[in-house]
């Protein structure tokens, strides 16, 4: 018995749940309008089996991570999503995965209103690929970029820092085990939200001036921005929010996730200070913390992190994650 | 020495051409527009290596045809090109490899007026992956659907039949070597051209009712607009148009990849007979081939593939290309 391509963007994608009306299904490509006078806004993002993902994973996770990992960057522009596109390479097919995968895939489409419009699927010769992209919608003249961060703009986060990078570590192996803290912070890396209602309105009120998601890390994303702009920051160490469950960590390895863990896919914005009341009301309005961390100088692409005296913390993990960090220019 | 993601996209796809001053560029997402009262027609394809490629192709084609099969999708909706994104996994860095695939993707992409507006990189662990999604533009008035086709519609198909899936199977080793003929058809199915200015002028002008680029074999597209639009219909083997350099295959190997054979980026349309005329003249026009090859009937689903003498031709390919034809419901 076997199933065809067909058969399974049928079952497992197309029947499944409500179509939205104003897409087409079934045809070469599918189709899409945005509102009069605003922009699209697009991203796309590989998974790759072993190297972002575990492959004993819960494929449930993995239908909603895959999504949100995406619609984290439209909400780093400010944008509110429309629609997704799914490229799927699968070894095998295994219907339980395709049922649990698809049922959380679509359940994050639907709650976050990014209705799956298209996609395909193929066999792949070794491990899992899915290919995720998104789109939505934003005035030109209000979306959140990286170049806009102006000197004294103070620097924002949301959300807490740390989790996600010492659930993957501990999971990976890289770090002592230690299961009951991994049973309470896992879902910080499988589970991750995506800051569409912050995104939207730090750009529909002209809140922030720049903004980034800090999925490759505090650090390293922040650096995007001072290069971006022009501009250098300083930031506190002891300003960022940690997530609680990590104060027993030794300091060294708690300070690393929290500067350059990857996959945690908060914000980090900048804005003038005279927002600074503002922020801290929609933190309220939306239930997220938003935590204030430092600020923009004019020293180009000078990132200084202080600790709480005020003097500089040292040694300071350079760099955030990097798909490529291990890459050699050396075939193997 | 290593050279980390960031580097790599700067160097090969960043700095190398010319960027389109109407996209940003390095930002959490790319950002385009449409022109007012048009729709985003967007598609997404997949590409690994060993399954869509084989691993010693040349990266230069394979630069071309992942933006080209993309392309086609455009094409089958007469949609005009707007950009596109590009995922990349990567076993490892190969310079070489990476030079020449980016020179051809931006080549095609300027060409075809599809600029790379955004994208990502990362690692694999085995093979390479190549994500492209595509964004074209069209008003909703003309786009061409595959539900459309109408009883007593003439079928229409673009381009010679037969070469592409002919030189697959030599250069897999299905059939028997003949390298002369490989040296003669193996660009068709290396350097493949999308119909786009075909489709833009079917739909522009009106003259097709549906459409349908042939990615997956004459039959099996052919049977998604007979599906779709709730027709039949009856087509002449006799009238399809091979490739020249296929005259002395054995009749039914060339039968099988005329019929079914994939990889084919021509587009297959059904339009009123009233525009038989303008179709031959858009041919003339466009310097492309433009064939008749038969009708649509009341049938519905049903295709009948008749000989020359007018009686039905036996046995026929059941199916088109199935990426998934030799999957299995048990795991591996």
């Amino acid at each position: 018995m076997s199933i065809s391509e067909f058969d399974i963007i049928k079952k497992y994608f197309f029947d499944k749940f409500p179509i939205n009306t104003s897409f087409l299904k079934g045809d070469d490509c599918a189709v899409f309008s945005v509102p009069v006078g605003e922009n699209v806004v697009t991203s796309t993002d590989i998974l790759i089996e072993g190297r972002h993902f575990f492959s004993n994973v819960d494929p449930s996770s993995l239908g909603h991570k895959a999504l949100i990992i995406n619609l984290s960057d439209l909400a780093a522009m400010g944008a509110k999503p429309i629609g997704c596109l799914l490229s799927l390479a699968l070894p095998y097919i295994d219907e339980n995965w395709l049922e649990k995968f698809s049922n959380e895939f679509h359940k994050s489409a639907q709650f976050q209103e990014c209705f799956l419009i298209g996609g395909n699927i193929a066999r792949s010769n070794n491990g899992i690929f899915i290919n995720v992209t998104v789109f939505g919608s934003i005035s030109p003249l209000k979306i959140l970029r990286r170049d806009a961060a102006k000197v004294g703009d103070e620097i924002w986060v949301s959300g807490t820092f740390g989790a996600p990078d010492i659930a993957y570590r501990l999971l990976s192996g890289k770090i002592l085990p230690n299961i009951p803290l991994l049973e309470k912070i896992r879902s910080t890396l499988e589970w991750p939200n995506a800051r569409l209602n912050l995104g939207q309105v730090l750009a529909e009120d002209s809140i922030a001036n720049a903004a980034i998601d800090i999925s490759d890390g505090l650090l390293q994303d922040l650096r995007h921005i001072l290069f971006s702009s022009q501009v250098g920051a300083n930031i506190s160490y002891s300003s960022i929010p940690i997530d609680p469950y990590l104060s027993n960590l030794p300091k060294r390895i708690l300070q690393e996730s929290v500067l350059s863990g990857g996959d945690l896919y908060e914000l980090c914005f900048t804005a003038d200070p005279k927002n600074h009341k503002k922020i801290k009301k929609i933190s309220k309005n939306l239930n997220i913390p938003i935590t204030m961390i430092g600020y923009i100088t004019d020293r180009i692409n000078h990132l200084n992190v202080m600790n709480f005296q005020g003097s500089k913390l040292e040694p300071l993990p350079n760099n955030g994650f990097d798909h490529f960090s291990d890459f050699s220019l050396i075939k193997k």
